[in-house]
């Protein structure tokens, strides 16, 4: 299956991490100068300015806003912690909402020691205990299935099917599911949960970079589009075909790339999005 | 569930590449003189000298040879590169006879730029290759799922499910799984897999390790027992559940350790072993 060819940028969203030199004016600026029309925005660039200023610098700028980046980290082993956590997550939201966010992307959060199941039911409750807030604010979450590289402390959501079993236990609408083809490419059982997806309307997302095979790094070595083995315009078309039509972000963590001139980086994103998305 | 304290070495085997620093001579006088019974012999260090010289070097030491490590790496583009994998598996099968070694430990391999199915039926039909060559040997094929992270280049057999579908492709007594803690110890299938290989008579291996929460890198940054986040002691129960009484394998690949003294690092191993095996 292959998708249909992307010949404009109009479905091109940018995280702000993907260039994380640039401060959050940096990157609407020349986001913008580029013909990039969305942004996703991580939470690191609007701590300087306070979200209602990040709110209305962006509006400036004309981008639209795909989603936050991030919430999530719901277990610990204290209750204490746990409600740290939904704190910080309504927060999240709230910030979310001040920046025209629809939604938060979640990485739920692990912790060594705990069972992995444990953790994703204390990923269920935190989640749970989000949503009146979440409702009020009219923003959703969008739980991101980490890479089971991640499984120790970064999150015990590790496959899709583990990510619609939390949409199914809690069935509300304002849940569903960021997919980065980077988490979950080798899963044999791709295919099949993106069409669950489709069908229960969980597929909030769409994350694109590529997976190098001589990674050096597990956060920080990923690959632009094209450079690695991910089959992304397969992928594309299985969630097209489920009924996505919304953004293709690239969210791109390389300190290879990091270190080059932001303006080049970004011409030669949207020269792979082209070819390769 | 937990398994039955560890109170002496009867069942632990080192892998060779665990003291790398070491050649198969002092890898020998080494173990031997620690009280460890058993090896893994790897084949980088069999190549100075020869499968039949390193055969006699190990039955002098008085060590058993728990397996051979490691054939595998069976898909390919071409016909010509898939025959020369399955020579190359040939002559493992001969070098595990030749020193004593019940097994060959299969990496399965996976190709960049094919998909992971087509790379799993070019694993199947290779090692359906392999088999009269390893029943005139008498010697097993065990294979070992690697984790995902190594789906891109090192194996397409990223689950013990994977695995056990090959198993049952073949239905041959002379085809099992190596299971390594540090692929799957994160997979939410790992206690029902385990119950079914022991139910198949496929389960050949156990090697343990542990898996570091700020894993450094991506194949020599494995930890010592007790370092990491895995739960070595309830899986060692689940596979003793499931009917397995063989080696306990240390393989372990850490520049950080290999750093080490080897001698210092061994007794490290042994005293690990007791305390969180």
């Amino acid at each position: 299956m292959s998708a249909q060819p992307l010949t404009d940028f109009s479905r091109l969203a940018v995280h702000t991490f993907t260039t994380k030199p640039w401060n959050l004016a940096q990157a609407c600026d020349n986001y913008a100068a580029a013909g990039i029309p969305g942004i996703t925005v991580w939470r690191n660039v609007i701590e300087e300015l306070g979200a209602e200023a990040a709110g209305s610098l962006i509006r400036k700028s004309g981008l639209e806003v795909a989603a936050l980046c991030r919430g999530g980290f719901f277990p610990a082993f204290s209750a204490a912690d746990r409600q740290k956590a939904i704190d910080d997550n309504k927060l999240a939201i709230d910030q979310a909402a001040a920046i025209g966010a629809p939604m938060v992307v979640l990485v739920c959060g692990a912790v060594v020691g705990m069972p992995l199941p444990e953790a994703r039911k204390q990923v269920t409750d935190g989640i749970a205990a989000c949503l009146d807030h979440a409702r009020a604010a009219g923003v959703k979450l969008a739980i991101e299935p980490l890479h089971p590289m991640y499984a120790a402390d970064r999150s015990a959501v590790n496959t899709m099917g583990q990510a619609r079993a939390i949409c199914e236990a809690l069935q509300d609408p304002l849940v569903g599911i960021a997919l980065d083809v980077y988490h979950v490419w080798w899963d044999e059982a791709l295919s099949e949960e993106i069409r669950l997806a489709g069908e229960q309307n969980t597929l909030f997302a769409f994350h694109v970079c590529d997976w190098r095979p001589d990674t050096r790094h597990l956060l920080t070595d990923r690959g632009l589009m094209g450079e690695g083995c991910i089959d992304i315009k397969g992928i594309r078309a299985a969630v097209e075909a489920a009924g996505f039509n919304g953004w293709n972000e690239v969210e791109i963590f390389s300190e290879a790339h990091w270190a080059k001139d932001q303006r080049q980086w970004l011409s030669e994103i949207k020269q792979a999005y082209l070819n390769y998305v």
